[in-house]
């Protein structure tokens, strides 16, 4: 039996450094703006929110940014992570496409989440910070954090986007065990939740509520810092090591990448696998196609402007240049929660503008099909918006079946689906619709945009 | 920072045979005996539930057993398993012991149950056997036998504990996913079901009734045989993967465990990681002290009679001499679904009769206290079953701290716990508590033990 193969490196492989892509750009990323003066910003307007360690990786263009030592350390639990050549799927597609991936679903919190949790954690706990806030949507990103806090001794406080507070128990139990704080949001805590109560007291949250609630609550207190979990130029620096291991874990099977397929919400988990191998292309190596896969429930890529906008609800964050639906944009509830944010990383919005990578947005009923379709060859069940990833990479194996073309193919399977068979049983029991976003709700939104962002 | 340690074995590390302790045993199992003659049964006997191959393995007395090249290479997909050294967790602590655990949670499946699952699809496939029946419990034998099945292509019918049916459907969806079929048991579909119902309407079913309506479905199909997740010998061999690769790492570390902790249901996981140290202790070598951890809601090496019983409810199965609490005893509804069963191994009975093993059992609210602890110091949640071998590991390190000595302790943490958040959720609402099992129950259901046992 043709099986799966496992590219497994030793410890002593786990890079030293991560990647920081903005040493590579042929053009810089567009400042970071005070939204009172319409300024750039500097380090000294985030330090309210951020470690100044942070803030300096956020801005920095060194290429390579040391991984500390205690970080390592405890990367070493589950890294590297595997990379898989995926033989039994593509018999089952019958696929002359070479399909790789790398899988984040072997960390502790079952995502890629912790590759940045711990580093932000610990450079929190080195100035001196007790506590952390920050929001989640499906709990990935939530859980994650929760998980570094215990190893730091650090206070987590998690808001968490209502509708998932109420549809995934599981993943907040999973904070809880970590010793995290799990709050339903809107809520009651905040200025910003109050404000949105009071308006919508049936809200069932967003993202951006969330995080305006995490960042208001960080502000007030001076032992507090808050924690981002996407989106930021420092988290998908941190994300690399994926695409930095899966370089190396190419080189032993001697193969390199002709097309890399991640999918994106915030842009974290794409980032980590991609920005490595654009890198590479930028400084002369071979440019394989990059294509980021979004739902298209909320298609910030490839329906969205680029243009200046908030990162949250109620306007508390700086304005950054990204592919944006409008920052009072509510995707329709579908499973993907992880993928339900108005805004794209301001780096993928970039290497997007500057052609460096391809967008595609799928509707949910294909890519849970995608999903079971893996799950029965590989054995792993994916979570939901890995599945955005596996129906572009199935798509392109079968794109290269009917070209007889036997194209080697790589993509990240960000997660597993333990925490969210809820979405696989409405599947199953044909509960899952393909819901369309509201075409006015995002004229109207997009109408919002900040001024500046006519600039 | 000391820091959670991994000792990873390479892929050609993994083992070309599994350990058959009947090999070393200084005195031999006792018969399986026909019911209805009370004489010891023969292969033939057998064969109209399983492939004759797997008859000759459970009736074996070689020492290595070859594991077939195609399963070595489904083991490699998340084999070898890490062994960790838990610093944070004696740190936590306070401990001078050296604490090491062998993690089976990077399955697929979540747990241990697929060593044997994938080699039981591969005999069954290689015998022409189109269709497996089984039962499971909390659910990691059947979503195992079901990843096993999607593999080799063979049909999975999982007849699942109707508690466990109704509490449990995020493993039902992850069996569905690999594309079985899962059956509440007791059902319709059977003689044993039929007259269970008939007598119970609102029978929430157990493992001994779900037994019956498998092994009763195999029986009525030519291309159709059974499959069993513990109890029987072929099975705990095929579990002896995980303590070969363990001594292995143990050498990385140049360390030998003191005490060896594993949980007991059936009995395979804890013969698993205990039997190649047990053995190698019988050919002269060191003889770690070895404790079964058993629920004290079900404890059937604790309070059982060594006797020979039935393994099902509706007496369809040979008679086995085994530790056992009665073929009639139903336990209370604790949350660790897979250690609910009234037998325990003949194996794993014999060697607590010969003196080479020690038995303790706990209450479910110490073990999730235990398992809780364990979350935050290493990051991995444990299945409820395995929080009874992180109990009794962590009680033989807090006595190590007391007594001032520094004993290597290795445990098997054999599952995680992600599809069990819901015993997380009850635990911290404060909705467990100790459910003492029936005496009056027990005493009938010893009473009733088939009048062979008298000899």
């Amino acid at each position: 039996m043709a099986d799966t193969i496992k590219y497994l490196l030793e410890e002593k492989d786990i890079p030293k450094t991560w990647y920081n892509i903005a040493a590579d750009l042929p053009k810089p990323l567009p400042p970071v703006l005070h939204p009172g003066t319409g300024k750039p910003i500097g380090p000294d307007d985030l330090a309210p929110i951020f470690p100044m360690s942070l803030i300096m990786q956020e801005v920095s263009t060194d290429r390579e940014i040391e991984i500390p030592e205690p970080v390592r350390q405890i990367y070493r639990q589950w890294r590297p992570s595997p990379l898989y050549r995926a033989r039994r799927l593509e018999k089952a597609l019958g696929t002359p496409a070479r399909i790789y991936y790398k899988y984040e679903g072997v960390s502790p919190a079952g995502s890629h989440k912790p590759n940045t949790a711990v580093a932000q954690a610990f450079y929190n706990k080195e100035a001196g910070v007790k506590r952390l806030t920050t929001e989640t949507g499906a709990g990935q990103w939530g859980s994650s954090l929760a998980f570094a806090g215990s190893l730091f001794g650090l206070e987590i406080e998690v808001f968490m986007v209502k509708v998932s507070y109420q549809q995934k128990p599981y993943r907040r139990a999973l904070m809880e065990t970590y010793g995290a704080r799990c709050i339903a949001s809107p809520s009651e805590e905040t200025a910003s939740g109050r404000s949105i109560l009071a308006r919508t007291p049936n809200s069932t949250g967003s993202l951006g509520i969330a995080i305006s609630e995490a960042v208001e609550r960080a502000v007030q207190r001076d032992d507090t810092k808050y924690a981002l979990g996407s989106v930021l130029n420092h988290v998908l620096t941190h994300q690399t090591i994926i695409g930095i291991e899966a370089m190396k874990q190419l080189e032993m099977a001697d193969d390199y990448p002709d097309v890399i397929v991640g999918c994106t919400g915030g842009g974290s988990n794409f980032a980590g696998i991609a920005f490595p191998f654009i890198g590479a292309g930028l400084r002369g190596g071979r440019k394989p196609r990059i294509v980021a896969v979004e739902p298209s429930s909320c298609p910030s890529l490839t329906k969205g402007r680029y243009a200046y906008d908030f990162g949250d609800t109620a306007h508390l964050t700086p304005l950054v240049k990204m592919h944006t639906l409008g920052s009072t944009f509510v995707p329709p509830g579908f499973h993907a929660g992880g993928l339900r944010y108005h805004g794209m990383a301001p780096l993928v919005s970039h290497v997007k503008e500057l052609g460096l990578i391809d967008a595609v947005a799928y509707p949910q009923l294909s890519i849970f099909e995608a999903g079971v379709t893996f799950a029965k060859a590989e054995g792993i069940v994916p979570a939901p918006e890995a599945n955005h990833a596996v129906r572009a990479a199935i798509d392109e194996a079968l794109r290269c079946k009917r070209e007889g073309r036997s194209e080697a193919i790589l993509f990240n399977l960000c997660g597993h689906g333990h925490f969210d068979m809820q979405a696989y049983i409405d599947y199953f029991a044909g509960k899952l619709v393909d819901q369309p976003y509201d075409e006015k709700e995002l004229a109207m939104a997009l109408a919002g945009l900040p001024s500046v962002a006519a600039e």
